[in-house]
């Protein structure tokens, strides 16, 4: 046994002695490497491959952690699941299957009143009266040409130079990042996200088997040095939302942006960049993919944010080969995609009405964005940053009130809220809420706060007393 | 070690060592345990055990093989492909993007002017006057209430009393299966399938790095013998086409579906049932889902079939708790399903003329397998059995001829075949054909048979001599 098998080979023996539980923490590297008088890189490379292994993870700036206590694999129904009112995937269905009278500011999309209806309404009309192979016929499997034609341009916005061939049409952002993780990595993986990031990408690196090391999120990107640190754990691919980030609303420098394209590159780890918001930019984001190119990047997107999230159509862009690869996955997993969304979803998006709804709602998102800080403000409710764009304001609860508590008792009144917590693997969000501002003008979800900030924080004193 | 691990330990010797390559046979069972002097009972352990483990595989009626050479992980880019002419993927890319002038004899759907355009036409202006929240929201978790609830009357015609809330709907019945994979399974598991059967259940069963076992497909359902055999493999689920089976044509007898539903229960085999050519059937099939209940079995379906390809929508019946897990999963790998393309369906569904044209589709189907038998007669190509209902031929070459061959030639020929080994695990339909008898009115098909056929009996006759 050399010296990094006898790391592993201590912390092995204290896991299944119970000295360290699931969950626990693990002495620092610096203190393991004192205490076994081993160099600081050796430990380094033992915990590595021990987070390789799935047996040990790592926390953004909180060290290293034994697995198990925390993880929820949304597939294993034997395990523990989190607390209700952090539960990604419960406050996904909560908010899908909200009664209409149910206000949603924590919800991820635009209420049906900012919604282009009309648009849809007439492609409608227009698709009805097209041939019947584009009403009853498969797809082609790389799909819509036209639509990948605007795709590229659209494209052209963010000085990305791209050809329809480097296109795939899929069913939504979230299946491109299925079929993404399905053709690129294998379980067991060691993946980078952001903290705090969407939370269904927990579920999506929970679903596959993955390892994922969260790198704090900065006012202006990733935290660079983190993502540096985290290079050790040889990740595979680094997935995150670039333009305008979710939950926070942060937009990504260029100079961040550079230099995290340079250490993925030298790493080789693929970049993952959901651009799903990129509709919302006011002025052009970075992007990875016109940075660093389609042999490093692969970029997707969707329509649903925009135009409608009833006709499911997203795309994947990425170099041929991998295009290639995933015509073949799609096919394995989905047979085709829809031809009648992609239809439904061009004929709208060449519409000249569309054009000017997408302003309408930029300009309308900037107004509820101020209007919104400021009735968070009068119940001292701040924002993290103001946004360049988007509709997301990452908020923190005064005197450190658990978000968590504050989001159940805002459900019984008829308001689902998104707590911090699910967007964050460190649990250091507990006491952020994400706001989404195109779902806050009704005030009762202001008086409702304010009711449940109230009883937390005399529950609170109670508890002190 | 006891018997069983030392027989398994022989065979890792001969498989490391390279006496037994990849693809070969192993001895029979019995012949093993005579060379071992080990009881019958254990040699079958053993094998059952290496199969659980991937290094050795069972296929249907011709022993057990060391795994590898014929395989192909549709993931893995770096193994050996199928040939073209039978690789399930590339027939798949071919129909889907095949020129309009193509003919397609070997692809699994219907001409588009066999479809109900009108019905589609109708639905779509309909529903471009329905509310935003169906043009532009996304759908609830579970799929549109309405169509589940005319799914549930449907299944009456099968004898199948289920309730709404046991059914899920999806985007096709090829994400039913992949989303039921990944409910049931872990990679590893045992699963059986019919040889011949749809090739992208080989696809499915390899993405999900699983160990299939092919049960003979017999004339009236698959083979109870063989089925009774691959219990010893403890696999987890038996995934089928019950009614009409693809790619034989073959209709399951209610005394064969017996038999199967009381192993598959007494096993704990999950049997799900892939239904997707129930509009089809001239009287209604049996089926497993009303035999042996939900808690036995999970059955899936579409619409591509009889209504549009182009409107992807599927569903999965399933048990309660079954179908609170998969919304989960679906939530967590693509959000939400198209509820406007449910709403499609759904009114075009509900339209009366969408009735009157699947039973002109059926007897149009009935009697284009009449003429298809007739014409591929007098090429001496012979029909397995004579299908109750469908689209589906399974044809024997005449003089043993090799169905790639022939599919190569008839490619460079403007015709798409659909050869017998790319729907066989076992390799032993090499002289099958499935045909679309819905697709074989163009006389050029049989004049491009005909040639081929001339061609490859005269190179195997000069090989010959």
């Amino acid at each position: 046994m050399n010296k990094i098998e006898q790391t592993m080979h201590v912390i092995r023996e204290q896991i299944s002695s119970k000295q360290l539980l699931e969950g626990s923490r693990l002495v620092s590297v610096r203190r393991m490497a004192s205490q076994l008088n081993h160099s600081v890189s050796t430990v380094v490379e033992a915990y590595a491959r021990l987070v390789g292994e799935g047996l040990i993870e790592s926390r953004a700036g909180a060290g290293f952690y034994v697995c198990g206590r925390h993880v929820r694999l949304p597939i294993a129904s034997n395990m523990q699941p989190y607390h209700r009112e952090i539960d990604p995937l419960w406050i996904s269905r909560q908010s899908l299957d909200a009664p209409t009278d149910m206000l949603k500011p924590g919800c991820g999309w635009l209420p049906e009143s900012w919604m282009p209806e009309q648009s849809i309404r007439k492609a409608l009309k227009v698709v009805s009266r097209l041939g019947a192979d584009v009403l009853t016929n498969y797809s082609s499997p790389q799909g819509h040409l036209g639509l990948r034609q605007w795709i590229a341009r659209k494209k052209q916005f963010n000085d990305q130079y791209i050809h329809e061939s480097q296109i795939i049409l899929t069913d939504s952002a979230t299946q491109s990042i299925d079929l993404v993780f399905q053709l690129l990595l294998q379980p067991g993986d060691v993946i980078l996200i952001d903290d705090p990031c969407y939370f269904n990408f927990h579920v999506l690196a929970k679903k596959h088997h993955l390892h994922s090391i969260a790198i704090p999120m900065l006012k202006d990107g990733p935290d660079i040095k983190s993502f540096t640190e985290a290079l050790a754990f040889k990740p595979k691919l680094y997935l995150t939302n670039s333009g305008i980030h979710n939950p926070t609303g942060a937009v990504l420098t260029t100079q961040v942006a550079y230099q995290i394209a340079k250490l993925a590159e030298s790493a080789n780890v693929t970049i993952v960049e959901d651009d799903i918001f990129a509709d919302f930019e006011i002025l052009p984001a970075p992007k990875y993919a016109a940075l660093a190119g389609l042999n490093q990047v692969v970029q997707l997107g969707s329509f649903s944010k925009t135009l409608s999230a009833a006709v499911r159509c997203g795309y994947i862009i990425a170099n041929p080969n991998r295009v290639d690869a995933l015509i073949d996955l799609k096919i394995a997993t989905q047979f085709s995609n829809a031809q009648l969304n992609a239809e439904i979803v061009y004929q709208a998006l060449t519409d000249s009405a569309y054009r000017k709804h997408v302003e309408w709602i930029k300009n309308h998102a900037v107004a509820a964005m101020n209007q919104t800080i400021q009735r968070l403000a009068a119940l001292n409710i701040k924002p993290w940053i103001i946004p360049k764009g988007g509709i997301f304001l990452w908020c923190e609860l005064p005197l450190q009130l658990d978000a968590a508590a504050i989001s159940k008792i805002c459900l019984q009144h008829g308001v689902l809220l998104a707590p911090g917590s699910s967007f964050s693997q460190s649990q250091q969000a507990r006491h952020f809420l994400r706001f989404n501002v195109a779902q806050c003008n009704d005030k009762k979800i202001y008086d409702v706060l304010a009711l449940a900030i109230q009883r937390c924080t005399s529950t609170d004193s109670m508890l002190m007393e």
